[in-house]
């Protein structure tokens, strides 16, 4: 096992950000406006490197947050060029946090920096949901032989606290089943049709023209951003080794007025389900009765997980956007915090 | 501080429980069922002492729980009169958990047994709201004189893990205000006056056979037990003070089934909904949107934290039900052995 604590004191946990898009950003932002409220919890964070993919922020006593989220490139601390694979080694540096973009296909850049930093003996926080789905268990499997924490909450549901929940609260219990609405851009266009009977085509260009669908919306509409969360939940809950090719796909293009309307007749909505259990993984347009806690509109995510002892326990929140994703992130550096022994758990008053 | 661990070797955690009603008697069960997965943990759990208001049963080996449940108090470890204030000094115990009858008006006989407990240096987990109802913040600030826990995640929601995520996960975050639907039979009787037509009346009487509600109502439906929960969250997730007498509360009773007729049309349900923030502690009958995360049916209790940082984030469960309740106060027992030091908390695979 490696030290407790960073190079710069007992009292001061290093980071350095790759990625520095809107959630990197964010994160940046919460860490300048949140320092007072850190530091009362006993945790000093110094920022050692910001990576983007044409060069980086680098200051080994700790960037001025505030200054390069005004100045950008023109800040001093910029180094055209500079690549994270090698500061993760020369830089004072405690925890990575990985948000590069997702893919799906080989994990890419994602991959290559979380092993770089397992390998480095450093504990890495991510919400790239690419490396996790293209290979979760060879990575959590790095991190156990390196005594390193891999955590990754921010990479399904963002601010839903779904595996801090599996981890401090549901250790004694078994989760048989899990449903959810896990894209927010299908549900958004569901409830739509729904509530105002407009049609898909009109809710998909409506959800583009407010920010929530990309330009090209096969990746949300096709189910295949569900299913990538669903291999997340199903290897970090329920301890599988499953790939996006395991998971059965049906996105919601075919899904109709009539059908909506035919299903609301009888006291139920059609949602974008995921569902997971011992057996079978699948996302797919499904009825849900209304009064049922999947029942959520607007670009809500939904979590619902069927346990042995503590029965259905559902979560929901705002399963994307920046501020939420990055305060995600922030609870993972804290938990590592903790468990480091750098910052006092406060259990006393909860 | 205390020894980390029991006197029965770092292996063993020693529990005395005091009240076996329904949920003593579930955790009972539970943590005889559970043995292996539990161990599996690194846990190993002794009840050395379960005592009823006319005795216990004592035995400071450890109890045979299987045994216990099928004979009672034929059971040769059955001491008639025994008492708990006297055996929480003489048995082997780490943790008392305490489960005797709400009682709002003096938190009796549950605030006795907690002190006992505190002032000897054991760790305490209730499910019981009395003593939290009346005299929370003297008993937390106690607890943390004696460098012990008191964690009382099973008295609001049942197994809805929401002082755990405050805990473990929002930390960084600041909570804004916190609404929710808290009582499960209150819930049934609008559920049912909504969605079947029945009167208030006749819903009440329908709980009143199904088991979800009293003989004598008055508790749930007058909003009593919700604002017991309400004050019991303000202290825990927002560090307040406050006592039931804090709350304006009012019941469902003159709800009528034209009310909630009116406001179906305009697209809202009539919930019984709890509600605070920094300046107002309120429970009362509201109108909640049809696709909002509040408008959940049945028996469902739901409470939302809005939060500055990770957005509204909702939690839904089983309100009630001893097997439910039961489990988080295991999961309480679990986060204390792990706080401890005395059980591996395996982050690494979450």
């Amino acid at each position: 096992m490696r030290k407790t604590y960073s190079s710069l004191g007992a009292e001061s946990l290093n980071l350095i950000l790759i990625g520095f898009g809107n959630v990197g950003r964010a994160l940046a932002r919460i860490l300048w406006e949140k320092i007072d409220r850190l530091r009362g919890l006993g945790l000093s964070i110094n920022v050692t490197g910001i990576f983007k993919s044409n060069g980086g922020f680098v200051d080994s006593n700790g960037l001025m947050l505030g200054e390069i989220l005004e100045k950008s490139e023109q800040h001093k601390s910029w180094v055209p060029g500079a690549s994270p694979l090698s500061h993760i080694e020369e830089l004072p540096c405690d925890v990575v946090v990985e948000m590069t973009p997702t893919n799906v296909r080989n994990g890419e850049p994602g991959v290559s920096f979380i092993r770089k930093a397992l390998e480095e003996g450093k504990d890495v926080v991510t919400s790239n949901k690419g490396p996790l789905v293209v290979s979760m268990k060879s990575l959590l499997s790095l991190a156990e032989r390196k005594g390193c924490f891999l955590l990754y909450e921010a990479t399904v549901g963002a601010a839903i606290p779904i595996f801090t929940v599996a981890r401090e609260f549901l250790r004694h219990d078994r989760i048989i089943c899990v449903e959810g609405i896990l894209n927010g851009t299908t549900n958004y266009i569901l409830s739509r049709m729904s509530e105002d009977k407009v049609s898909f085509d009109d809710a998909l260009r409506e959800a583009q023209e407010m920010g929530y669908a990309e330009a090209d919306p096969t990746y949300d509409v096709e189910g295949i951003d569900a299913a990538c969360k669903l291999v997340i939940l199903a290897n970090g809950l329920m301890n599988m080794d499953k790939h996006l090719s395991d998971v059965e796909i049906e996105g919601i293009s075919r899904v109709t007025p009539e059908m909506i309307e035919l299903a609301e007749e009888d006291g139920y909505l059609v949602k974008h389900v995921a569902y997971l259990d011992g057996e079978k993984m699948e996302v797919a347009p499904r009825l849900v009765p209304k009064n049922s806690p999947l029942a959520v509109g607007g670009t809500f995510n939904v979590i619902t997980l069927n346990t042995e002892l503590s029965g259905p326990l559902t979560f929901i929140g705002k399963g994307a956007g920046p501020r939420e994703t990055a305060s995600a992130i922030l609870a993972d550096i804290i938990t590592i915090a903790k468990k480091r022994g750098g910052i006092k758990s406060g259990e006393h008053v909860a």
